[in-house]
């Protein structure tokens, strides 16, 4: 495979942060996101690229005339379009530019903005594609047949809650719901008892899809502007009363969170590998299939889940990390999930958001969940200060992280994804 | 209970249609839609109240100052702005009104523009609330315990597709899906051949909660702008094999549909009841009860559902009525799935939609989707004309009707909702 010159590992920035070895954000990358200044108002987003640890306000650098995301993103921003922009990013960050100095002012220190959601999102899916979380949750409620007979042929997916989606730093409280124990005759309203994070990867549309008109798989990844990291925060107690017979609700719409970059489908080319599809699975339905699909629908992606307590806080001790696992390990590939969504003619409109699910690798300590690193709560996680989780204290931080690394290649960064479980509201009225 | 005097049966207004004893929209009921004329672009929605066979554009009339139905709604528009914006309506179309002149200039004829769907929706929820409807299917799968444990406890909701909302009157294609035969090893992708409507009312939000808040019982009224029509088509065999464990998703997603109109709280106001809770069954939480609620909390609505066939149409046969059934059977009453749905901290915003879910009555012949009308395809309904039906073939239109009547009280309707099945189309790309 060859890839355009914004990929070359040679390439070196006038930006001496972009240069260093360790950022999430080299020349290589150039994420999308909003940002604004302390005192500005929500309306006033402004569309920026992450560059070392820098924020480039792509107005104030000559290459856009508006701060819509959407519209950037959108059918008049084809596929050529934003390689375009991306070729002119690249170009006046480069090392020896003649855009260096008009650049220079379009920069503002990631440390002194506020970043929002990377856009406006219409509808948000989640899908189910982490086949070993699928398999280690489900042996939790089914021994005999933990994966369900259609998981291996159906992309599973659902809707989820698009207004509560909130950008990464944005605290939330723990959700009050319904819970049932297994012994007791009716439920109680109460704070959730088993607060839980769920590692995912977030998959933003560009191009819209006309309703009635489904996307084949080779147009499929045209249709995907990047990928995010995703927490889909769950509360296993209220799920477990609540889901049947349709599916998640308030266990899940409590809140979610997505990091403020989208690393764009073309930072991410050098790191594309074949699914691993096992021997003796069936074989995808033809409209699910494309040669591209087979020789290089998955992504080598790194995740990573880390925890810091308030107690770990207050001693000043870091973030720990709980788990890695790889979004090679995903059973189904984004552009099956666009085929999938929209084969029954369903629209995907620009900002569009579709979770992967939970993105667990085959090892125990792989799991991007604590229901699973937990063993359904059986199995107490032992920090390094001696503190023990089953489930999430109020006060936790869970922290996302991911990252591409391959021989020969840029490292390319997902930068973070953070929130924090704030304790439980009173409920004004209840008693 | 006394009601302000837009209600007053004895009102009349100058627009002799208005006064008719069958039409939908008499002075008394003045629901809220969004029109354009012929040749205007979608972005030039204007907002209309729907009054005999006319409708009255409140921009012309002076009355308000945009066409942003989601403003209108909104927390700027307070339960007593909305009551003060009815009445300022009502006053300018009753007899002797000193406006008439004004309003006349403002009035277009309903047969002369297009009516989209009532306000962007930013999320739409799904709810079971129809008890006789979930126990018909329950018994399909599972004749042993047709209802489930949670059903009387939680008003069992879940996350539906916005972007495929579609206005009454636009048509849809059938769609293609995964389908699995008992007896075969694999799924194929084909045409559903179980195609089915859904009778359901919508609820439009108005007031919106912020994240982490709740809306208690007491408000959750407040919150609430009116009902309209809704047809969650249904594709039963997609359904059939997707929806373990996470629920249904394209069986769904293809086409919703809503008719124009937004019945506002205010005009149902004669026709509140109270809610028909079976003695024996479990009280509701505090969270989910109200004095306003064991009193008045149900509506009764009158619901009906109506088919014309392709030979129908060929032939020049009206529709014909396939069945009849009462809001007032539901099990939870809008105001608990607003308390339930934000117990959470789940935020609703203006424009959000929520579906009642199927909406049978007691009888089999109340039901409101033809999976029961057929005993799950088993038994076909035989129309006038001879036809027969299991499902719906290419060709059909559904057609949802509403109405309130109630001794000294003028007839409030819905308008229609109606959508026409289209032949599937053939997938590009697949073999």
């Amino acid at each position: 495979m060859s890839f355009d010159d914004t990929l070359d590992p040679a390439l070196r920035s006038w930006l001496e942060s972009a240069n260093a070895a360790d950022t999430d954000f080299p020349i290589q990358n150039l994420p999308f996101g909003r940002f604004r200044l302390a005192g500005e108002t929500a309306s006033a987003w402004r569309i920026g690229v992450a560059i070392g640890d820098q924020v480039l306000d792509l107005r104030r650098a000559g290459l856009i005339e508006h701060g819509d995301m959407a519209r950037l993103m959108s059918a008049s921003a084809s596929v050529a379009d934003r390689r375009a922009l991306r070729r002119a990013i690249s170009a006046g960050l480069r090392e020896g530019s003649a855009q260096r100095a008009t650049f220079s002012e379009a920069l503002l220190p990631q440390a002194a903005v506020q970043m929002g959601l990377p856009c406006e999102i219409g509808d948000y899916t989640d899908f189910y594609t982490g086949i070993h979380h699928a398999t280690t949750v489900g042996k939790l409620f089914r021994p005999e047949a933990p994966l369900l007979p259609n998981y291996k042929w159906v992309p599973i997916g659902y809707h989820g809650r698009a207004s509560s989606i909130v950008a990464s730093g944005q605290d939330f409280h723990r959700p009050l719901g319904q819970v049932k124990a297994a012994d007791a005759e009716a439920p109680v309203l109460r704070p959730s008892g088993r607060l839980d994070y769920e590692l995912e990867l977030g998959i933003v549309m560009a191009r819209p899809n006309a309703l009635g008109e489904p996307v084949p798989m080779a147009a499929a990844e045209d249709h995907v502007f990047g990928l995010t990291l995703l927490n889909d925060w769950s509360a296993r107690d209220l799920q477990a009363w609540e889901y049947q017979p349709l599916g998640p609700f308030l266990s899940k719409n409590f809140a979610s969170t997505v990091s403020p970059w989208i690393v764009t489908l073309e930072a991410l080319q050098p790191f594309r590998a074949p699914p691993e599809r096992p021997a003796g699975d069936p074989l995808p339905l033809p409209y699910l299939d494309s040669p591209y699909n087979r020789e290089a629908g998955a992504i080598d992606i790194t995740l990573e889940v880390w925890l810091q307590t308030a107690a770990m806080r207050r001693a000043g001790l870091a973030a720990q990390r709980l788990s890695t696992s790889n979004y090679r390990d995903a059973y189904w590939t984004l552009a099956q999930l666009v085929a999938h969504h929209t084969v029954n003619g369903c629209n995907l409109r620009s900002g569009d958001l579709l979770g992967t699910g939970t993105l667990s690798g085959p090892q125990p300590d792989q799991a991007g969940s604590l229901l699973e690193l937990s063993l359904g709560g059986q199995q107490p996680v032992t920090l390094a200060n001696g503190e023990q989780r089953r489930f999430l204290e109020d006060g936790d931080s869970v922290i996302l992280r991911a990252y591409c690394e391959r021989d020969g290649h840029r490292r390319i960064g997902f930068g973070e994804c953070i929130g924090t479980v704030l304790p439980a509201r009173q409920l004004e009225g209840a008693t």
